[in-house]
């Protein structure tokens, strides 16, 4: 990538530095703990709505309003299909709410430490954005976001932390922010945090985004979700039938509705893996890592001694991958997604 | 939609109007000739490889570079996989190329009747445009196009009307437009024209779009495709992982690779709708209908007496579902799908 160099694109976008998701090596020794995807299969089910797709479904275009996904959906969270937005991975729907809501008169706002891809939309569309730094416990203080601002976005379980934020400072902020929006991004929230969804019917500008990608096992798919008021859902909507009017197709939407009905395996498969990590947070613990508390399916955690990007470097010699953040604040921590028990056993021992 | 209305909207987008795609309508008995489908399903090898899916495939991220099907479409084209981009439908691919490469300082340029999504992608990203006239024989004149624009695009052949443009209107238009881009749609070229990926080579400013929705019987799994200069897919690429790493889930990767690696099956079924097309045209023609000459796998036809609207209202009484465009220099035609010969048989007999 030179496009400083490259004649042919916009001049608003000579200096975009797009996004760098973890690496996917390929082989089946490699223990993967590098992109928190959910280490359990999905629920069987998936697998047979995918078995059983039609050469019709395929040769036609799919529903472009997904109506039995956001039927599904609005089922698991007590709403109506006019509340619930769904698109090709919570990546695009928050691009796409980024560009809905956020580009106003006045920077919007997010914190220091963060998912990465905030800062890549703002310079895809040129939004303004002002970055709010964590507490020294790497915490999210809202007092600090004030309601002179384009918006607020934050992830709740944090990206790359695992902590999170009361509804109780979020319903505060919510009141003092006026028409401005505020998107909860709540990637990882089935393994541990109190989802926003239930304020969706008090406040008309909270969106609350999540994915299929993590506590659904469905990243090989690509489906996220947002939910909010009918007005933010119809604005979205509106803003996506101008981009992409089939971003699901046929065999996605059919099989992340399947996903979405089947809550027993979800319960169980979310509870494996919290069992899970606080095992293995209670062992690093033991071993002398400093671990940040997480209500996510991953931990971040700083080495007792040494450098963690030579830890990092060690570790993805014996194949397994975790991530290193080359960025201020992180250089002396690793990510460690949530695996099986097995893979975290083999993790712990290669330590 | 009511945006003009909703508090939250970007200002930039309070007067977005969102594309409108044609109805999908559901049930068995529907002759659906209205969205451009292929009438005959996808090879079994794309079935084949939805079903060999497995759950690790599902759980896991996709590839985001999308290798091996990038691969199968270079080798379709002899290019090498730098050249070739891939997306979610070539309306994503439309919409990100729009977003890379036509925010210039000037307008850029379309016909007055053409794909009715490039209106909507210029005020999503406020993109100014020039509209400029087909003929009156409803042709593109690459003539009037001239070189002080932000960049030029045209569907060949033409969306609604099916007609074609030649290449070497087209090579001319490259050599006077300098550094501007000029997009290729050719999401119906399979079906009688001449592409123009072979000019690729030639001039790094050219980009060629093209679906397997349409010949390859994709439409289900949204596959969109950019051929063009390293330097241009270099640029698409960087847009696209400005906007979603994964845009393309694993089912759609390697159906898509299937059904672009086997060639004889495309032949023959591409074969079949050229011959249905050119017959259907001929019976028209002998009811009186005015029949637009169409290289796609459509025809714009113009009935002999009374209103294309009642007709288009007559028909879908009877289940057959076709196209009107309520639109200056459409509302006299009708476009319809080709589709299976029975099918057009009961639309004839229905006339």
């Amino acid at each position: 990538m030179k496009d400083a160099m490259n004649p042919y694109m916009s001049p608003f976008l000579k200096h975009l530095k797009p996004y760098v998701p973890g690496e996917q090596p390929q082989g089946e020794d490699v223990i993967k703990l590098n992109t928190n995807e959910n280490p359990y299969p999905p629920t069987p089910a998936v697998m047979e709505a995918i078995r059983s797709i039609s050469d019709h479904a395929v040769r036609k275009y799919p529903d472009p309003d997904c109506r039995d996904l956001r039927a599904a959906l609005a089922d698991l969270y007590g709403l109506a299909p006019a509340n619930v937005f769904v698109g090709n991975g919570s990546d695009e729907v928050l691009a796409l709410s980024f560009l809905a809501f956020f580009k106003q008169g006045q920077p919007i706002l997010f914190s220091d430490i963060c998912y990465s891809f905030y800062e890549v939309y703002c310079g895809l569309f040129q939004i303004a954005a002002r970055r709010i730094p964590l507490t020294k416990d790497f915490d999210i203080d809202l007092k600090q976001y004030d309601g002179r601002c384009g918006g607020v976005i934050f992830a709740n379980p944090n990206a790359v932390t695992g902590k999170i934020v009361s509804l109780s400072d979020l319903v505060a902020l919510l009141r003092r922010i006026g028409d401005r929006v505020v998107i909860v991004d709540e990637a990882y929230i089935d393994f541990g945090g109190d989802s926003a969804v239930d304020l969706i019917s008090d406040f008309p500008n909270l969106l609350v985004v999540q994915t299929g990608s993590k506590s659904r096992s469905l990243a090989g798919l690509r489906v996220g979700m947002a939910m909010g008021s009918e007005t933010l859902i119809s604005g979205l909507l509106g803003v996506k039938d101008s981009f992409n009017s089939y971003p699901l197709d046929s065999v996605a939407q059919a099989a992340a509705a399947a996903a979405f009905r089947d809550r027993p395996y979800f319960e169980e498969a979310r509870q494996r893996v919290i069992r899970t990590r606080e095992r293995v947070a209670q062992r690093l613990t033991g071993m002398g890592f400093t671990v940040i508390p997480s209500r996510a399916n991953f931990l971040l955690v700083k080495p007792p001694a040494g450098n963690a990007r030579t830890l990092f470097n060690d570790l993805k010699k014996k194949n397994i991958f975790v991530r290193y953040f080359d960025k201020p604040r992180l250089r002396s921590f690793l990510r460690v997604t949530i695996g099986t028990d097995p893979q975290m056993d083999a993790f712990l021992e290669a330590l």
